[in-house]
């Protein structure tokens, strides 16, 4: 499975230089035939983005959500470079546009790694030309760009979900935890299915809110964060409908796949809420929860403390009352109706001493409903990130 | 300097056996003569208030913002406790006000621990009217007063500022990391001074927007927070201007002890913004700062990684241009105009290496201002909030 295996893509991965380690650091993603497909994006909500933040949402904006190629460079962030910055990812695009014989606003460019350090622009233009040039369908050639685009990942992050006649693929890095010195999550993905340049955003704003916008890993909003999908059309004409559920579960796919490599983190955990007045309320509410400092500790010392899950619920700003409230882990009340249960002390502490921990909230005022997934606050995240060095 | 000192008051604390230590663990502060005087009060705004919340908010509303005395209890914190916990709750103001010869709702009652599990009531029971029949307005009164309201605190936490012809005295406990288990924040203040209920109430408000609500400790707001500042008159009418700067000037002094006692923590930070559109925004974003796990991460390793605090800035919520943004470690601008500039490297990690830090945030906006004191984040934190054992 790869980037490439949707009809009419190719991609590329090498090392130019940016990173010292000589590890892979800049990646292609382009149609096959270097011709503008529709592609949607979704950018941080960061008023301090990024350069390739600020360039790519322009690009897009001109096409009106038309590309013909991806370029990433990992290592630095181009993020607070002010306008020398912006004309780095400028040149980038143009570089690759160059190689590929289209305009410059028919590229995107995103970066990851440290803030406030200029890029190395020596490394990335002579290693653009290269990178165009070796760009292919293959399996190895997805390999390389998914290895590209990584910074302290454990390895690559791929998905391939098939649809009724069409495929989505997905290549991802990330998240927080991992390494949050250069803390941005990115992704990219590809469709053989046709669809209009509107239907595709739309759909992609569904995927990314059921999938890596119910993810958390410590509520920082990095400042690159993007996810790209790209559609080529060969495979025809597709029911939107089934694009989404195919793209959601890609999505939700590498999400899984960045929570689970948060090399800090010791626990996953879901925290569902139901009963809420709608639906936004829940994920506001499983929310709170998850990015709750004190609710992460309980989990990494594995303490079934459900009074700081009440707390975090009632001051979440969503509609509330602790006398409907029942809290569950593992499945098993622990509070009803807002007030300590008696209940299998062994059974959840089996269940908070896996890997997994699910903690159910039910508010009981109406029926709305998320979720979101977290990780626990422990040591790791501590070793992670108290220095850049 | 004590709770007392303000004319007109007295105290007394003891131990009841609440705490299975022997340590105090109810407190009393009462007027002198058992008549009711100008009582105003800031409340958690929580929608999982706890019991004793919910009661004191109730008495004060009934009572039109008059109150003759308060009772705390610390070790548990009647949270989560449901019909039961209110019942107990009445019940603690109905025994002081037996003792002290009033109504029941002339009492506000306050308690602190852990949530989710009921009071332990035949100990308070047989407490308070030991507690009522000992109470003085004597050094020694108000000092077993101010210990019987801790929790893990290392010390007991006090204030006393001299107005123009009026006093204004306090006692605190708490919080967050102090022991987050039993995270509440309760501070009582007293005054002489001669003001009329409302004036109180609107007097306290800008005093705990001032002091209380600038510091955060893990951005969880606590199920049972509350200040409580009675007027007793003693010393005659007094200029309301006057009293708001010495009563916030007491709360900043409460305040500033509880983040020194935070155990879990090795430095204190200072978040100020200026240039702000509003002072509103300025504290907002502030605080966006103070709370972040990544910026509190990077405070314990010492390293000035302003990227962070931009980040958070750009996703604070508030007007932002990166492109105008000044930050500063310690006086030492480290970012002008969104980029980053050389810097006397030795003078900034010696700033670092110190147990108080400062980052200034100059927006370059408007003239909006505001300042949030936070702490670090590193393995203390975890320690004390692994498990509730």
């Amino acid at each position: 499975m790869s980037i490439t295996t949707p009809q009419g893509f190719v991609a590329s991965g090498l090392a130019s230089g940016i990173k010292a380690s000589g590890a892979k650091d800049l990646a292609l993603l382009a149609t096959e035939d270097a011709k503008p497909v529709p592609t949607a994006a979704t950018f941080t909500t960061n008023l301090a983005a990024a350069a390739p933040v600020q360039v790519s949402r322009a690009h897009l904006a001109e096409t009106g959500g038309w590309a013909t190629g991806v370029l990433v460079s990992s290592g630095n962030a181009n993020a607070a470079t002010g306008k020398r910055g912006r004309n780095d990812a400028e040149e980038m695009c143009r570089l690759t546009a160059e190689g590929l014989g289209v305009e410059g606003n028919q590229i995107l460019v995103c970066s990851t790694g440290l803030i406030g350090i200029p890029l190395p622009m020596d490394p990335i233009r002579s290693g653009i030309p290269a990178l165009v040039a070796v760009r292919a369908p293959s399996e190895q050639a997805a390999e390389d760009a998914a290895t590209g685009i990584l910074t302290t990942d454990s390895g690559t992050k791929e998905v391939l979900v098939a649809g009724s006649g069409f495929t989505v693929a997905g290549m991802a890095k990330g998240a927080g935890m991992i390494s949050p010195n250069m803390a941005t999550m990115l992704a990219f993905l590809t469709t053989d299915a046709g669809l209009e340049p509107s239907t595709l955003a739309d759909l992609l704003r569904i995927a990314v809110r059921d999938s890596f916008n119910s993810m958390t890993i410590d509520g920082c909003t990095s400042t690159n964060d993007t996810v790209i999908l790209m559609a080529s059309g060969r495979a025809g004409t597709a029911d939107p409908n089934m694009v989404v559920d195919a793209v959601t579960e890609a999505c939700t796919g590498l999400a899984n796949q960045m929570v689970a490599d948060a090399e800090g983190a010791s626990k996953i955990f879901n925290v569902r809420v139901t009963g809420a007045r709608s639906d936004g309320e829940a994920h506001q509410a499983a929310r709170k929860v998850a990015d709750s400092m004190l609710v992460k500790c309980s989990l990494n010392g594995e303490d079934p403390y459900w009074g700081r899950v009440a707390s975090d619920l009632g001051s979440a700003g969503v509609d509330f009352d602790i006398d409907r409230l029942t809290i569950a882990y593992g499945g098993v009340a622990v509070c009803e109706g807002g007030v300590a249960v008696d209940y299998d002390r062994s059974a959840v502490g089996d269940h908070m001493a896996g890997g997994l921990i699910d903690i159910h909230c039910q508010l009981g005022l109406a029926d709305g409903d998320g979720v979101v997934m977290g990780v626990d606050l422990g040591y790791g995240y501590i070793d992670e990130n108290r220095t850049t060095s």
